[in-house]
């Protein structure tokens, strides 16, 4: 775990992919030198346009998010994805990767594919995606696509932390108020109803469409685009877009204070982690050790205890 | 917001409604005197047995609580239900709340049950709805059921925070590897199949069940009950596998380990957060807003940006 891998930052700003891809494993792993390696990196990001992609599971995401880079590359565009996955706690990894998923891009050499997985790690998981596509972004990415599946609290926050956060639901009846139930709305620059073939395709279209007339936002009004994924039907569309959003952030100065108030999040979550690191020393966590039979005879309080520690602390 | 409630802790103890009411929103609005309150409970909790009820949306969890709480009441024991609900950001409240999805036990004075929401809060969502528990054990419920759904990280750490905790799946084909995906297989003492008089239930059951071989924990090996919670079958059956579990963690010492060990997670989430409050004074957060503006600007890097204000931290 400790190894000091051998990383060349040219050959990582060059767009290598071994390179590319042992920088993310160091990332990922947090691994010796990942910070340094971050630090002296960082100046060389802000190129690439982020695009969040979630949902449902079940809903489409990998083919869409596959369609859509396949798309961008048409056009020229160097493509980084990074698929977010929950975890087996088995097997100790993604159980559909990106292998299986994302077969039509994967042997394109201007398509970067990187599964993350959400379980099982230290913690971090959003800091971390968010490093992941700071590597791929400093590689020359055009375009990052952060895919994640829309149910836990970590996964909206990654793809709500992109430029433009795409949403894909499909016909099935309820699942515009379980999107909606899930968060899914709050995050949504644009949405996508895939499987639009399906029956109540239409309906789901308007249910998304009365929903969204509550938010009333003014400056940006998020639409419904219809797609059938699988046989690449409303890909352009979604393109497009994503394309008029970009557009809007740019003209506005709002992708300025998007990036920035996502900036601020992420240095709030390394102070966290720091603060986490700093606390709970060997000692403070002997500390706690010994104080928890108080604890479990009910001679002290959860509260009480843990103002202890942070005495401890603050003391030293 | 700020209003301080007028809290009868001996109402609270004797099992008074309201007062139990009132002292969950305490605790959930962390409304003045929370704490304090919390702190003088919190030597009258142990009692309650607290089970844990998690699984995709729509496996039938309500119904299956539902159900489960009737029958202890039926054999006299009081009951407290906490269902943490996803919220919309719309209406800020849970969307389909207690009053809908829980009509068979609501009218019945024995039974306690409590919706919280596991979005747009300030966080804490564990914590919070370990604490509404704790309020329900003194006010002195034999059994307290914990309902989360078992998509997002928060929520399956409450349901697995429970003495006892039970997934419920569905034999909806691949369900058993999405629930492997989403860390609910670690988390199960006992399996559900729920609707187990649709197709491909004993399939679903087998599947399961050699998932659970790979396992192998030796001590307690997790078990799968078929049920059709709207018809009231398999609920005994579920009864009497909690049961027996509970024997086990009782006989094994692992409830005391357990609890324990579920408690020193709490001190470390108590910790993080007032941590959090002492750290983001508003000065910190204006040194913050400050440095900001060389972050975007690529002249510093958010890790340096982090040091620089935990410096600040530990200076005073």
């Amino acid at each position: 775990m400790a190894r000091k891998p051998l990383l060349d930052m040219e050959k990582v700003l060059a767009g290598d992919r071994v390179a590319v891809s042992r920088a993310i494993s160091l990332v990922e792993n947090e691994l010796d030198g990942a910070e340094e390696f971050l630090k002296a990196m960082y100046s060389r990001t802000g190129h690439a346009y982020r695009i969040g992609i979630t949902g449902p599971p079940g809903a489409g995401k990998s083919t869409l998010t596959n369609k859509l880079a396949q798309l961008y590359r048409k056009r020229g565009l160097a493509v980084g994805i990074i698929a977010v996955d929950p975890t087996s706690p088995f097997t100790g990894g993604a159980l559909l990767g990106d292998r299986v998923r994302m077969s039509d891009v994967e042997t394109d050499e201007g398509v970067f594919i990187r599964s993350m997985a959400s379980r099982g790690s230290l913690g971090g998981l959003s800091r971390k995606a968010m490093e992941a596509a700071d590597v791929l972004d400093a590689s020359g990415k055009d375009i990052i696509i952060l895919e994640t599946v829309g149910v836990g609290q970590s996964e909206l926050d990654i793809a709500g932390a992109a430029d433009t956060t795409v949403v894909v639901l499909v016909p099935e009846s309820g699942d515009s108020i379980q999107a909606m139930k899930a968060g899914l709305m709050e995050i949504a620059d644009c949405f996508v109803l895939n499987k639009a073939d399906r029956a109540g395709a239409d309906q789901a279209v308007m249910s998304i469409k009365m929903i969204l007339q509550f938010k009333m936002s003014g400056a940006w009004n998020p639409d419904v685009v219809k797609s059938i994924a699988n046989e690449g039907k409303g890909v352009e569309e979604l393109a497009a877009k994503i394309e008029e959003h970009r557009a809007y952030l740019e003209q506005s100065d709002e992708l300025h204070k998007r990036r920035r108030r996502r900036m601020q999040e992420r240095i709030q979550e390394i102070v966290a982690e720091k603060l986490h690191v700093d606390f709970w020393t060997l000692e403070r966590k002997q500390l706690l050790a010994t104080r928890m039979d108080a604890l479990m005879h009910l001679d002290t309080t959860p509260y009480d205890l843990a103002y202890e520690l942070i005495a401890n602390f603050r003391q030293q």
